[in-house]
């Protein structure tokens, strides 16, 4: 399924957005976004989504051993974002497995829809290349966020 | 479906590949390659895919007023790229309709998978807005092109 | 004559400062903030300095047929930047000459000076290659910036 | 000094070239490089500088404690690389003290001077802090590469 198949996520109230401003060095010749700086918008509202819910953050993670690693992007795009436009990134948390999770963003400019995208984090360690059980805690967490909350981020 | 299901692609030959090192800045505090710029990877390669079918560059098709978009991608993660890798990016396409076409790329290092993407690609107008459609001899010049050719690229 | 040498800077309210954090994708395998960023952050404050000016953006200079085009930078670096820090990115003129200007930027962490940054930018004519004079009214606002006021930014 | 009063590293024969092909995503929108990445184009070809003299790579450094950082960047601008360009990237070492070294980069397009660049490294132990000595090896070699050598690089 793709991302813009799941009409719901549209219409609910975000359990938590980020915002953030459009840099220059991130609009290419064709006068819009680079693409590919999507997955680094909803990387960045991902680390203020965990840090919103009490999460280690990925150093802290590094250090227990254990961290998310990206196992699959998708990104949807359905209009362009342009230089200095302010972007609300809504994250949530989809599903929850043993040791993978799903995460649905949007990125949204003033209200209109620009892109989604979805995430697929798996729970691993490094040292031996395995999957490992998300935490239970973390599970409560993530799954908790799902209610509405007041957007975080670094915008007006 | 998911690229990695699309068995096939592994074992053929590739249509067209692109080599390319992976720098140090594009590697993140994990000691792997910032997932995100596996779409910047696809993006070169993709470049380098056209210039090789002869198919007008970016900077030509802005001059003609209709321009390749990137509306869906898809990447999903086998293994880690590190610094100083080489990866061997192959390119094709996998499918052309009027006005969009889908282009599969595996990333490869020495000969392991480390990932598959797929991006979806729509021909528009930026002017009006308008998807267009795809020129006869860009179709002949792309299905042509999944024929086994000597790989391309920048290495050694 | 290099950034570090010029004390009083140091010391001065800064006349327009740029909060923002640091991000993921931008900290190398070193730990630390991948010295080239520095650029992209000055950069950031320079556009919000020139917002914050009433001057013209990028954008809009471009429909003017000119544009500031950074001709020499210099960064000096003291101490590392790490993810999540808070920057505060400081930006003053610090001369203005008949078609170009010197600009200096402090980096901060927490009041500890990490960088200093001096880029010289000239206004010029991309179709005819040459520089033209600033503005006399870009020239009184941008020396009028010197004087104190309260940081702009995204942050807390 | 500025980079671009020092009028032999122009005549002579670069010690050491790395050519490398302008990207896409790497240029804004005023149609040029932006010029932070400069910057990423001066550290790739060190990277392979460091390759041919046969000195540790920052991963081997890391692992031996003692790294080489960026103290000092200056850039100067003297025309700008577009879209696809090949360029050739220069290097050589100007000076080695007790602890650190200014390398000069050149960027050429087609044997027009677009960019000097010169960088301050300074050796380092992270864990205290300190500056430490460079090794005499290190020194034979770097300084030894001042002698014309054919242009390493990943282009045609």
């Amino acid at each position: 399924m793709t991302p813009s198949e799941s009409a719901p996520d549209r219409s609910a109230t975000p359990a938590f957005a980020h915002r953030l401003r459009v840099r220059w060095a991130e609009v290419d010749l064709q006068q819009v976004v680079f693409f590919g700086n999507y997955a680094e918008y909803c990387d960045i509202a991902f680390t203020e989504f965990i840090r919103a819910l009490g999460l280690p953050d990925p150093i802290a993670q590094q250090r227990a051993g254990r961290e998310l690693f990206v196992r699959k992007m998708q990104v949807e795009y359905h209009a362009s974002a342009r230089f200095d436009d302010w972007l609300d990134i809504s994250v949530r948390c989809e599903r929850i497995g043993r040791s993978s999770m799903t995460i649905r963003f949007g990125i949204d400019r003033a209200g209109e829809r620009l892109a989604d995208a979805e995430f697929v984090y798996v729970y691993a360690e490094p040292a031996t290349g395995r999957s490992v059980d998300i935490p239970a805690d973390w599970r409560h967490r993530l799954l908790g966020a799902s209610e509405p909350t007041q957007p975080g981020g670094t915008g007006p």
